[in-house]
């Protein structure tokens, strides 16, 4: 049984160590978090694994790992100077200020329609957005539906809708200008579309091949919310995937298909996963399809944890020189600036052509809360207490194995036990734990609780001092198992076997 | 012999697709560099090697990953509002901008005696920079004592120097206004001190323990240059090691020899590496004594690879609620906007204390950087000719194994190595590539210059059909070693084992 409420989550994040708000101690930045020790090496293995599958598992891809800061000329011709925006709207009586599809999305039917009467428009949230912006006097066309703000029960007066664009800007260089800023960068995709001929030329890659990148990008959302799922730093999964056209539709049909296998492999659930078919309206201005996988998070439900779209030839070929020489099927403005031209070979006809991009689009902090999510269950055990355990897939959890000595206090215990710990540690199965905080059975719940597949404990039989002067056991210990709290005796020397197995 | 100029580095990064400079197409943004898909492989291997003696190696360390944008009141708490900045200095006629010291390590002895007399001051470059900081009329010191522009001969005019916060700013959130910016972490110490509490109530540590940290860090530097030396965005791998008060001093140097040790570890030579005792005048504010790594570039000489720094008790002192109830041996400013105490007990009287910390804070790219010159070799073979290898130590070797058939064309032989390359990529060692470009030699260059340790050819032997039908070497492989370019023979089957031990 997954986690049912956000706020459980919160809470064992931030008493467990996995996630802090940024800058804390300071009332927060609203929209930024820490990973904190667990946390961390949550975020790192989940990134591993997507690094390995991609990277050293396939034999097409390429990795990279681009600048954060991205000169404006790169998001002029990616089209997000122009187009990445939000549309706001500001309440003249509360101050308060709202994205307008948000705005929209709360309010009756009967508001709804009166707007779209007025606008003499179809009603929907996405024509009436449109309608409103391109609207002279769309505050008043609000202020006359009588739109309420979200929470409150008496209509107010709305300002002008306006668009706001996402990217956060900054001065580089000493010369404080009007021409001097750049971008922190909005997705690493265009990272990966500005190094296409550098990686062609340095890895001779013919068609179809990938480079992916995982990195930290920038929004400068109106309102983040729901914990870690909407942030203004972010960390994502990227695959640009090349391929010939006409070929771009199968490859995206391949690409659902493996992504929704390799959200399995860390842990989700089939069944907690839909496929939502974007609509043409909804679509962002590069995409000629794409498929969100919306993945059941608690308390909001269905929301985007990827997204999987076909960006067809509009990138690359906004981005090259000598547009006109290729027979460009996406819509793309003029180029002036650029230096390269952005083709490959056709790999039968050996033509330069500028190849379609299937993107694979995953947040890794969207996945994290998801794996968190799929891990958190709380079980009613036989004596009628209730523990809480983190099923994490043993290759995420943040720590492998704890060694736990029985007795605190006697030398030949803690001697083996610390020895036993520093021989697993040098494994590089990840991280090993001495653990000697209270009680042997606090310890195995605050290991369930943070989702440690094994207990290693080493006992009076360790040593060969069992019951009764029994030394039969001598250098085992037992070895318990988070999930089915199952414990059995090891020999020592088989450890390694038997771990190198498990959290493979 | 390591690499002797940076340009035959930066040609060999950009040609095998180590590192491209940011934004490149659009004529680049300058301090910004992109890791392409060597680089992006060998500044994992080396973050992951950090990360691994510091968290998992260590029973005394926890990580972090805390976020970039950062509330601006960490960092005026921290002192980097007021204190974090350079001199500048512009030439009134060639309108060029320098740092101010800078500038003057360029100048002869006659000019910096004419301004120490002008100031009546000490003839140092930091007591200079200082006295003409404060002085009200320092161009016309600058000017009257003939200061030249580095590449010119005749004296220029020159402005009052002035400083230049080296921080990035950003708006975040939807209003524009003077109270709504942030900034980019400048170091990612802070995110740290400003998580000390929430780390310490979830891992119940007691001191001495650190916190490591791994992630970009932004300045804005006037004039950055050098490679990837001195850039805009660069990574930093920070520990800060938290003692009791009096024992600083002792873990300083303790963490001096453990961070030296590392570095011989990722294969720097000892005799290229130099400990810089910073003089007091030099050290930064937080500082009572900081000793510099400097590493021996090609090119530009000895140079900071890290900063071994004691923080003393400054920066937690600064950022804690209640500064009068702590012994504070730092000078602090007030804090009246923390909202926590960063103490801990003492771990003999279990007072709470606030305590010292030491900071041995490493480059990422530095060490890149200092990684490949000393890989870098230039070596003339028995034939005459020259090969150029990079003798990485295989765990931080950008792709692991090649596997190359020996006859492309013929499907007996590439399907066994094909297998065999399935076969080994499932191992979990990092790249493994199939590699059918170019004939053996040609392959075997290839993979010498970017440091792959092993190449593994599958031939007419390995299915059987050796000379004159000989099928005694059947289902073996020669391994090539990229350092002695010696071949072995060996069987299939034992080449897990065989990777496994060297590749550790």
């Amino acid at each position: 049984m997954p986690a049912e409420t956000m706020e459980e989550l919160v809470s064992l994040c931030k008493r467990r160590g996995f996630i802090f708000p940024g800058s804390d101690i300071y009332g927060g930045l609203q929209g930024t978090y820490d990973f904190g020790p667990l946390g961390v090496e949550l975020k790192n293995n989940l990134k591993a694994a997507w690094w390995r599958s991609m990277i050293y598992e396939r034999d097409d891809v390429e990795g990279l790992d681009s600048s954060i800061l991205t000169h404006k000329l790169v998001l002029r011709h990616s089209g997000h100077e122009a187009t990445f925006s939000d549309p706001l709207v500001d309440n003249r009586e509360s101050k308060k200020r709202y994205r307008l599809d948000h705005l929209l999305k709360e309010q009756t039917p009967d508001v709804l329609e009166a707007i779209a009467t007025a606008l003499k428009l179809e009603n929907t949230i996405s024509a009436l957005v449109a309608g409103l912006l391109a609207h002279a006097d769309a505050g008043t066309v609000l202020t006359n539906a009588k739109v309420i703000e979200p929470g409150e029960k008496k209509p107010s007066a709305w300002t002008q809708p306006r668009l706001f664009n996402m990217m956060f800007k900054t001065t580089v260089g000493p010369v404080v200008d009007e021409d001097s800023y750049a971008y922190l960068r909005p997705e690493t995709a265009q990272g990966i579309f500005v190094n296409f001929k550098n990686v062609v030329d340095s890895t001779s890659r013919k068609l179809p091949f990938g480079i992916a990148q995982i990195g930290k990008s920038f929004r400068n959302e109106i309102t983040p919310r729901n914990f870690i799922f909407r942030v203004r730093e972010f960390e994502q999964m990227e695959l640009e995937f090349f391929c010939v056209p006409g070929t771009d539709e199968e490859w995206h049909d391949k690409w659902l298909e493996a992504r929704i296998e390799w959200w399995q492999s860390v842990g989700l659930s089939r069944d907690r996963i839909q496929i939502f078919d974007v609509p043409k309206e909804d679509l962002s201005h590069y995409s000629k399809r794409t498929y969100d996988l919306m993945y059941k998070y608690p308390s909001i439900g269905f929301e985007e944890i990827e997204g999987i779209a076909n960006r067809t030839d509009f990138d690359l070929g906004s981005h090259t020189k000598n547009q006109e020489s290729y027979a460009l099927q996406a819509k793309v403005e003029p180029n002036a600036d650029s230096t390269e031209k952005l083709s490959i070979s056709h790999p039968e006809t050996q033509k330069p052509i500028i190849p379609f991009v299937i993107e694979p689009s995953a947040g890794v902090d969207r996945g994290v809360l998801a794996v968190l999510t799929e891990a958190y269950t709380k079980e009613t055990l036989e004596n009628g207490e209730e523990r809480i355990v983190l099923k994490l897939r043993p290759h995420l959890a943040p720590i492998k194995v704890a060694v736990i000595p029985l007795a605190k206090n006697r030398e030949e215990i803690t001697s083996v036990a610390k020895s036993l710990k520093a021989k697993l540690q040098k494994l590089g199965l990840g991280r090993v734990l001495y653990e000697d905080t209270g009680n042997i059975g606090k310890a195995y719940r605050r290991h369930d609780e943070v989702g440690t597949p094994f207990c290693i404990t080493v006992d009076f039989d360790t040593i060969g001092q069992g019951k009764d002067g029994d030394s039969s056991l001598m250098d085992t210990v037992t070895i318990r198992d988070r999930d089915t709290m199952a414990q059995q005796r090891l020999n020592m020397n088989d450890l390694e076997q038997f771990l190198r197995e498990k959290l493979r």
